[in-house]
């Protein structure tokens, strides 16, 4: 064992030691030695993927204790390292009053999201602990969702009148060069004596200028601007038309509300992606993390797989219609489950497709005709290959050429129904109004099992005599 | 119909009309009209999303007269507002001198991208048309992957040395406004005389200072900067810690080679989301879209399918073993696929809660004990519930309680093996070195697959007095 180190080299090289391995143990350590005043330096220490890992393997007692013990300003930035479920899950540990503390020193857009995702009559308790105006205007953000303009805008911005000049601009951002150095200030917002936005100055403009020059003769006038309700969408596609690093929200009177960063739009636009992949995969109830209860996760889970063993069993009927001409040929029952898992997965790369050019813009929810034909020449090829290779293995299996016919042209025909299916169904469910990523897959397998099914021994049933 | 629009507004009403329902008609009927001097004004009326659109819905022939007609600038606007595997389609039609002219327009790393995803040949043809030293630096990008700082960079940025004067910076700057404005110029790196990076000046701190000042006297020495082989993850936590714009990217000697934006590294990363959501669901061989060769995307989905339907046929190998019990206990039949589609639709959630977690750090590919435990809490709730549930199924079915048993209890230890698997595999491919995106389905798949069958088919065998 080393010393106790004594200087902050001594701190930093421990902690570098640390965070190769196990930092939840240093953060533990530093607590019960009576140290917490090294917390701090400890943290800043640590990469914010480490520091989101170092919390998640602490118990709740021990969370309660660390961010307690820790000034607010540096909980908060522990706080903003988690994902949007965990900062609340730990918030919701504290006190209102310590709660409150800390997420006074969040950046809006953060204040809002992590009220939002707690029980209401706690987020209350910590609203009534903030100072009343702030906690109107989280109030007012957390009214909106999180993928619109309004829930995606911060309220911190420079603000001028157009009479100022340019002195004034620059002495007043002399004077609170420590608050702004916190936001990334790139634009300053002009408004008129009603609050309405009516020019946007960028900062690096007042290189070029003279000093007595007014803001209104050098800001941009008529600037760009959305509303509160802009979806996410519209927002990408507006970064992606202009290189600009924010855009401000105006009401419908024009009032100027707050700017969303392009940097926000972006993160959206990451976790819309990530929220997609887990919903296709059956995570459907919110995000889950192991370090969550496990009765919550048991019960978000099964409530997708209780729907998806319904629809299951409903496509399984089929195989009991069937059921004698499946005890007279029983080689069929080795090819079901292969016919169902191969049209699963033809289905779900339709899916997949469909989901990527639904979110490029490259098609819309009513060309439903164009994808099915477009389906249906990819389904004919690879349905003619895996049925051709299914019939070799039933036929090299039990020497009957009609075995390899049925379950061939089953898996040739089916393999056509499932990427029709798959590629079209989340343009009709998009245009029903339904998420494509959550419902799609069931219904794909539910469809297509039913008729792979049905199929295999259908066509086993008509030519039941050859089969024997 | 209309009269034929004479007036900017005219055309621009007309484009906003033909925004709203099919712009490659439009554009069509402009090229064929004679009056190609319209095209680039009607283009830019169209949102990127439309003019993605637009060109993935004319032929080969039409997108090659319609980007020669083009002045090369506003082709390569169009170009940019495509995906990359979009653009290099579009690029590989063109001569190589159209296709040079075009891609001299674009960003330095955008001309990467491009010429990387070409043919060699191809590629080299361009590269041979454009200016020499533009086309070395362009082979320099491509020789790094897409997902590292190097294939991430730009070259352009604004250069100064750190004898200059804020005068002299500022006179530089409005000398090249026109060049600028092109670029997101925040930040001026500061180098020596051979080249090596010695500082960074914000634009923003020149508002502050005295002109004649020195450079090397304001600016911030000894910045923080990145190798040309930094890792996409690295420089994700880079940003996350980091409130910068933009960071310089340094070789070896310390010499300045170009400057990652966080905006790429947010673009990547939504790439790399969207990325293993494409991968789970089957389509591996690279971006698919639609408007591709059918033999192309056939070829491409099936190479995945013939993977999965050897392994299939390898699973369903265990149902033929018994072929006699099977044909003893026929309704064992229609439980078969229930138990092979429920167990993987419960390892697919742990696979997916893993591939979240290991992407947010909060799990290393080591700790594969811990996240089994995690798992198999789980698995004992969500198992026997579903065991439960097609037991009383089976009942209802045949009237045979020990139906109930065989097929109950199969799924129940199935679904523990479904998500002790689904969860570990993605650590162990990981660490193994494969993509867990890719790997983990079909391995989880045929694993279950074999389990299942086995323990309802063996129980079945055990018990099979009490079954008949």
């Amino acid at each position: 064992m080393p010393d106790q180190p004594t200087t902050t080299e001594d701190l930093a090289r421990e902690a570098a030691t640390g965070r190769e391995d196990r930092p939840w143990e240093e953060l533990l350590r530093l607590a019960d030695d009576g140290r917490p005043q090294s917390l701090p330096e400890f943290l800043d220490e640590l990469s914010t993927a480490d520091q989101a890992l170092a919390l998640s393997r602490l118990d709740d007692r021990q969370r309660q204790q660390m961010l307690a013990a820790l000034p607010a300003e540096t909980a908060a930035e522990w706080i903003q390292s988690l994902t949007e479920a965990q900062a609340a899950d730990v918030i919701s540990l504290l006190q209102a009053d310590t709660a409150a503390a800390i997420v006074h020193e969040l950046p809006s857009d953060e204040q809002a999201d992590v009220l939002g995702d707690l029980p209401t009559a706690q987020a209350e308790a910590i609203l009534d602990a903030l100072p009343r105006e702030e906690a109107d205007a989280v109030r007012e953000l957390t009214s909106f969702a999180d993928d619109v303009a309004g829930g995606l805008m911060i309220r911190e911005f420079l603000k001028f009148s157009d009479q100022m000049t340019v002195a004034q601009v620059i002495e007043q951002l002399l004077a609170n060069e420590a608050e702004y150095s916190d936001l990334d200030v790139w634009y300053g917002y002009v408004c008129d004596a009603d609050e309405r936005l009516i020019g946007v100055l960028p900062m690096r403009n007042l290189l070029f200028v003279k000093r007595s020059a007014r803001v209104r003769d050098i800001m941009i006038s008529n600037p760009l601007s959305v509303t509160e309700t802009m979806p996410l969408d519209d927002l990408v596609e507006f970064f992606d038309s202009h290189a600009f690093l924010g855009v401000p929200v105006v009401d419908a009177e024009g009032i100027l509300k707050g700017i969303v960063h392009r940097e926000a739009v972006d993160h959206e636009t990451v976790r819309a992606a990530e929220s997609d992949y887990l919903k296709s995969q059956g995570i459907v109830g919110g995000e889950e993390l192991r370090t969550m209860p496990v009765w919550l996760r048991a019960r978000r889970r099964l409530s997708w797989l209780s729907i998806n063993v319904l629809l299951n069993i409903g496509a399984a009927a089929v195989i009991a219609v069937f059921q004698d001409t499946l005890q007279a040929v029983i080689a069929l029952a080795v090819f079901l489950p292969i016919i169902s898992d191969m049209s699963g997965c033809s289905g779900n790369q339709a899916v997949a497709v469909s989901m990527r050019e639904l979110s490029l813009g490259l098609i819309r929810p009513t060309e439903m005709l164009r994808v099915w034909w477009q389906e249906v020449s990819v389904g004919l090829i690879n349905g003619a290959a895996l049925g051709v290779l299914v019939a070799l293995v039933a036929v090299l299996f039990k020497g009957n050429g009609y075995l390899g016919l049925v379950v061939g042209v089953a898996l040739f025909v089916n393999t056509i129904i499932a990427v029709s299916i798959g590629g079209t169904v989340p343009l009709l469910l998009k245009r029903l109004g339904f998420d494509p990523a959550v419902a799609s897959g069931p219904l794909l397998t539910t469809v297509t099992d039913m008729c792979g099914f049905f199929l295999v021994l259908g066509l086993a049933t008509m030519m039941l005599s050859k089969l024997l």
